[in-house]
Order: C-alpha cells, then sequence, then structure tokens
C-alpha cells in the first residue's frame, strides 16, 4: 500500500529548502523578501532557512551596497560560485560536450571532445566523460564539489537504468551505458542519463522559450527525429522512459525505408538524410552541410529551397499529430527543425492547417529553442540537480 | 508570481481531511488502523479528522460486530447512503444515463431518457438532464444531498468553460452547454462536463482495470474515435481540453473522406461506420448493430469477420502511434473496440509489432474496461466529486 502523502513537520521543512534552493536555482539571486512573499512563509522561517542553506554552502547571502531607498534593504540570496555543481554531458555523433553547471543553470566551464572514432562505442564515451569532468574539476573555484553526472545523448534510454535500447546514430543497442559510466565515475557520484529530446524540453522548460508553459512539446531534429514533452508542467517518460518516439511514426507504410526497419517513418520524411537528399546532395548529414543548405535557401538557391518547403509541409502533418493528441501550448522546433522554422514557417503553418482540429492548431505557437544548441546541455544538468533540489540535505 | 506551494498548518488539515475521504472514496470502508497506516498519521490525528468528516455527514463510523479476534476492534469508516452523492450523466446520441452516485463510486439510482428527436440539441438535452436529476432526488435516501453535476459527452470540451467545440454525433459545433445547463441547474449546484474518452479514462483509472497504473490510454471507439489519456497518474488535457484528439490523425491523406473535413482519418478506418461497411452492411452505426456484426463473425459469418479483422489491423497501427508517443503500460479499448479486441487480439498484436518501437509495445498491455458501459458515467462522476476531495471543507 502506498503512503497517501500526509505532511508532516520535517518533512516540511526539508520539502521547504528545497523550494527555496529551486527558487535560486531557476532565478538565481532573489531578496529574502522575495522568496518569503513566493513561499508563502513567516520572514522568520524563510531566515532560518536561508540561514541552513548557507551553512550547507549551497547559497550565500549579502547585504545589497548602495540603492537609494530608504530603510533596510532585505537581504540578497543567490548561487555560491565555489557550491554545487553539476557535470552536464551533450553526447552528438561526432563530439562529446561536457559542462560544469552551477546552482542557477550558469555554465561555469566547458570542454567539448572530439570522439575519434566517430560514432564512438559506449565505454569510449564513458571514458572521455571521465577525463573532460577531471578537467573541468581543475577550472572551477575552489571548494566547489560536483554533485552528479548528467548526460543526454540521441537514443531511447531506460526510465531508471540508464540502458540505451537504442541509439541509432551512435550505433548503439541495448548499451548499459549508465553501469559503465558509473563504473568509471568516482564512488558516489550519481549518474543520470536522459534522451536528448527529453532533456531539452526541461530546459526550455526552465529557461527558454517554455518558462510559463505547462504544456509543451519539443520536437528536436536531427538525423533522427524525437519529441521530449511536458505535460501538466512534469514530463511525459511514459511506463519506460521511452515516450515521445515520434519520428518513428509511420506516415506512408509504402514509403521509403527507415534504418529501424519499418516503412515511412516520419524520419524519412524530416531528418537531415531527407532534407539533404531532397535538395540532391550527397553530403553527410552534419550540422555544417543542413546549416549551409539553409544559408543556401535563403540566398536564392532554388532547389535548396524547395528541399525545405517539402520537409516544412511533412513537418506540419507531423506537428498536427501531436497537437490532436497533446493540444499543447507551444511546440519548440529544435536543430535543424529551427532552420526550417525560420526559413518556412507559412508551409508548416498551412500543412499543419489542413492535418489539425481547429482550436488546438489556432492556439499552438511554434517556436524555435531559446537556448539554441545548449538546450540539451542545459537539461543533462537538470536531470543532476533534480535530487538536491528536491532534497538539500541529501549527500552524494 | 505564483505561490511556491509551502505548507501550513490550516491548509495541512484541509489536505488531510481530503486525503482521508479519498481513501474511502477510492476503497469503500476503512478501518481507522488501515487509515492511520495509509496517511502515515498519528491514531489521534486520524481520529480527529474522522470525527470532523463524520460531523460534516460525509461519512459515518460503527464498530465492526461479531469476529473472532481478541483486544478491541478498529472502528470501521465508509460512506453513508444519505450522505453527498453527484449526478453523474452519460450523454449518448440516442438516450441520456443520468445516475446518482455515492461516495464510493456506488450507482444509488439510474435514469435513462431516450432523447426525441434523436440526436437532440443542447437545450433539449440540458432540460433532460435536469427533469432526470429531480426524479433522481425523489429516489435516495432522505437526507442525502447532490454536490455537483459531472456530465459526460462525445465531443471535444474545453477545459474551464464546457463549451462543446465539436461533437458531430450529436450535431453540435460551438455549443455552450455549460452555461445552458448551469442555468437550468439550482442556483449554486456546480456543473463540469468532461469528452466521454477523458472521462471513461478517469474511472477506469480509479475504479477498473487501471487502477495500479500510472500510464494509460484509453481509445473509445464508437461511430467518432477518441482517447482519453492519464499520465504520469493525472489526466492529459493540453491547454484547451482538446487532447486526446487521436481519431483524427491523418493515416492516409488521399483516404476516405471524414466529417471533419480532412481526407483518411484515424476514424475512417476503425469507426463504427467503417466497420459496418467493410461487412456489407447498410445498417446505421448503433450499438445493436455492431453488437450483432460481432456476434456473426464469432458464430462463422465470414464476411464479418474479415470485417473485423480489417478494422484489428488498422487499430493495431493507431495503438502504434499512441504507444510510441506516450509508452503506455496499458491502452484499453472501449466501446466497439472492445469487440474488435476480444474478437481479434492477435491482429492487433500483429500490426501493434509491425508498428510500435520494441521496448514500449512488448511491454504494452491491451485490454477491455473492467467498468464495461458505465466508464463514461462513473467518470463523470468523478468530474462533480473532484471539488469535494480537494477540500471537504468546501460547500457547492
Amino acid at each position: 500500500m502506498t503512503r497517501a502523502g500526509a505532511a508532516r513537520p520535517d518533512a516540511i521543512r526539508r520539502h521547504n529548502l528545497g523550494l527555496l534552493l529551486t527558487q535560486i536555482h531557476r532565478d538565481g539571486e532573489l531578496s529574502r523578501a522575495e522568496l518569503t512573499q513566493r513561499l508563502d512563509l513567516s520572514r522568520s522561517t524563510v531566515r532560518a532557512l536561508v540561514a541552513e542553506l548557507a551553512e550547507l554552502g549551497l547559497v550565500e547571502e549579502h547585504v545589497p551596497s548602495g540603492g537609494e531607498r530608504a530603510g533596510r534593504p532585505s537581504h540578497l540570496v543567490g548561487p555560491r560560485s565555489d557550491g554545487p555543481y553539476a557535470i552536464a554531458v551533450d553526447v552528438d555523433i561526432t563530439h562529446i560536450t561536457t559542462a560544469a553547471v552551477g546552482v542557477g543553470g550558469h555554465v561555469l566551464a566547458r570542454d567539448v571532445t572530439a570522439t575519434d572514432p566517430s560514432p564512438s562505442p559506449p565505454a569510449t564515451v564513458a571514458r572521455a566523460i571521465v577525463a573532460a569532468a577531471e578537467r573541468l574539476g581543475t577550472q572551477v573555484a575552489r571548494g566547489a564539489w560536483p554533485i552528479g553526472i548528467g548526460v543526454s545523448l540521441p537514443g531511447t534510454v531506460g526510465r531508471q537504468d540508464g540502458l540505451v535500447e537504442l541509439a541509432p546514430n551512435l550505433g548503439w543497442r541495448d548499451a548499459a551505458f549508465g553501469e559503465i559510466l558509473t563504473g568509471l565515475t568516482p564512488a558516489g557520484l550519481p549518474v543520470s542519463i536522459g534522451n536528448d529530446a527529453d532533456v531539452a524540453v526541461l530546459a526550455e522548460h526552465l529557461r527558454g522559450n517554455g518558462r510559463d508553459c505547462d504544456d509543451l512539446v519539443y520536437l528536436m531534429g536531427r538525423i533522427g527525429v524525437g519529441a521530449g514533452v511536458i505535460v501538466n508542467g512534469a514530463p511525459l517518460r511514459g511506463r519506460d522512459g521511452h515516450a515521445g518516439e515520434v519520428g518513428h511514426t509511420v506516415v506512408d507504410a509504402s514509403g521509403p525505408k527507415c534504418h529501424c526497419g519499418q516503412r515511412g517513418c516520419v524520419e524519412t520524411y524530416i531528418g537531415d538524410n531527407a532534407l539533404l537528399e531532397l535538395a540532391g546532395r550527397k553530403a553527410s548529414p552534419t550540422v555544417d552541410h543542413t546549416d549551409q543548405l539553409f544559408t543556401d535557401a535563403h540566398t536564392g538557391d532554388k532547389r535548396a529551397a524547395d528541399a525545405v518547403r517539402t520537409v516544412a509541409q511533412a513537418l506540419g502533418r507531423t506537428v498536427a499529430t501531436l497537437v490532436n493528441l497533446l493540444n499543447p501550448e507551444l511546440v519548440i522546433l529544435g536543430g535543424s527543425l529551427a532552420g526550417v522554422l525560420e526559413f518556412a514557417r507559412a508551409d508548416i503553418r498551412a500543412s499543419l492547417d489542413s492535418f489539425a482540429m481547429t482550436t488546438a492548431r489556432d492556439a499552438v505557437q511554434l517556436r524555435p529553442p531559446a537556448l539554441g544548441e545548449d538546450s540539451a546541455l542545459v537539461g543533462a544538468a537538470e536531470l543532476a540537480f533534480a535530487r538536491l533540489l528536491d532534497d538539500p540535505l541529501v549527500r552524494p
């Protein structure tokens, strides 16, 4: 029988410590007065909570200097540069970006490692991450400490175990990546792994274009296509953590062959390979090559422009399926889909209009990611921060 | 700025009253000892909470009689027959079912009204509901009181306002049904309206096959097709309450014309009209006619059997889209789709296997609704109970 969640005093204090730290993490420096109002607690309670977080080394307080106003100004509470940090990792096909991300979501230090061979097997990627984390450790402020490793990668990731079922563009299948990385990591440092679109939507929800939005989708389009979904303000993961595999919805059962074994998947119409092929280019599907194609489309290359418009039409139909089923307030188009949106928004809208139900389609906003290429990296940091924000008294 | 939800003593008491009443509502009579364990509170606190709910007339306590065990038995706490009840309504094309549903989900009295003309305009339906509610009021125990009206109907319903955007099989479009019904209802009795699949999934989650499941879909197939979705244990509604319109996902853009204006919608392949047409029957799409078709299929009518199998194949593909995107633990197939599942489960599975990703598809269970035809009615009662369970001190 599960507990029904009745609240008790000690649990309340820890809960409130978490709420307070979450405010700072979300918005950066805040006055005690602002925190008192947001948490709807007494001033003395907030003072005590802040003191406890400061003693734990998680925040610091100072009296604002200067200012014109009369009276005693409210103390400011903010992250400290020698506080806890997340080791955030964005695993891409050709390189791995590793960053130290502090409370507040600031990138304190960043390390980019090219992978050779590209793509690399799981153990190689894990070793590269651990080496990068060690380098980052020397770049952060003295006394700062890592709280965990959060990894974003382009594949389907198990909800609990960090098993990567399928990461086709890394060439991984049933890879026990969580276990491998944990085995190489200093004892006690927790490892969390997430799908790139799943963590990108977390980041945009917290710090990007989805900030004030409880129902949104991040549709990530690169070689593969996947969606990260927030419903009722919380991530939609599903039973196994595999939700969002919209790239393998079959649009036409007699369509082009997909690497997943089916035919006519969404990915074969709006992924980078489709985009380059439609433009008659034999180039490999890298960011450089798709960026070049968008530049060419903008500067009058008709074949490139037509290719983007054709992808836009298929994209509109995919967005329509998401809109009919999820009725989101916002769909963020990331990866190369941001380029498609920039060049051919009207084509996406026209296709969406013909394939989706009225109210839901008229209401939905289409936007690029505010964090650009960093959405997944910043989201990976959130995976590592989750435990600390849930209970600031927890120790790795 | 929204409040961050810090807990305070008065709010805690009301919260705990709600939790306790919710336990009784969910499971019926429970001992104080069981409640103490579930809520993880002290015995004296639970005794006080029960006393307060009893004083409000919401529950009653008694000492269990008989029994073999030594010592003082724990008091039993349960719903009372002269307590609050929901007026639950299931609006169908040809008839309206209205029921008084008590705490615990028991149907205390039931009233079925045939609609003439069929289907009926919103005002006619609203008048029929109010008349049925009055009749029910004479059938419940003396002293019992209605807490609100919850209505299920086959259409897209606005999240807050009860505006029915589109209920094609009722012939309604942009019908201010919530407003109309509220205008005819005794002052102060709140009215809540929901889509049939949305409330059916609520009922199955609370009392049916989805009880221990946090991620499930109820796919309702009658003339129209729609999905009710639970994610992370809570309803997926979307920005406007229009989520779940899976019936209008376009499977083939050159397919049959759909009443929504598009071509090749899911509904045109797995709805009742498709089923009857595939079997070469010109019958109107009523439950009697589809039931007859299933009976014929089971007793060797080859054309009927082939029609069910063809629908099963298209249904498997629709389920695959839901599985790829939502990775649910369970998909409940309701309405005539329950008949398709019973006759052609293997065909649905084969199609699902060819169209969905591996882990998610292997894990998903396919089941009929445990509450059968009453899922939507019982779910409609939950719409009316929600306010009371959230805060038992609230009064209409």
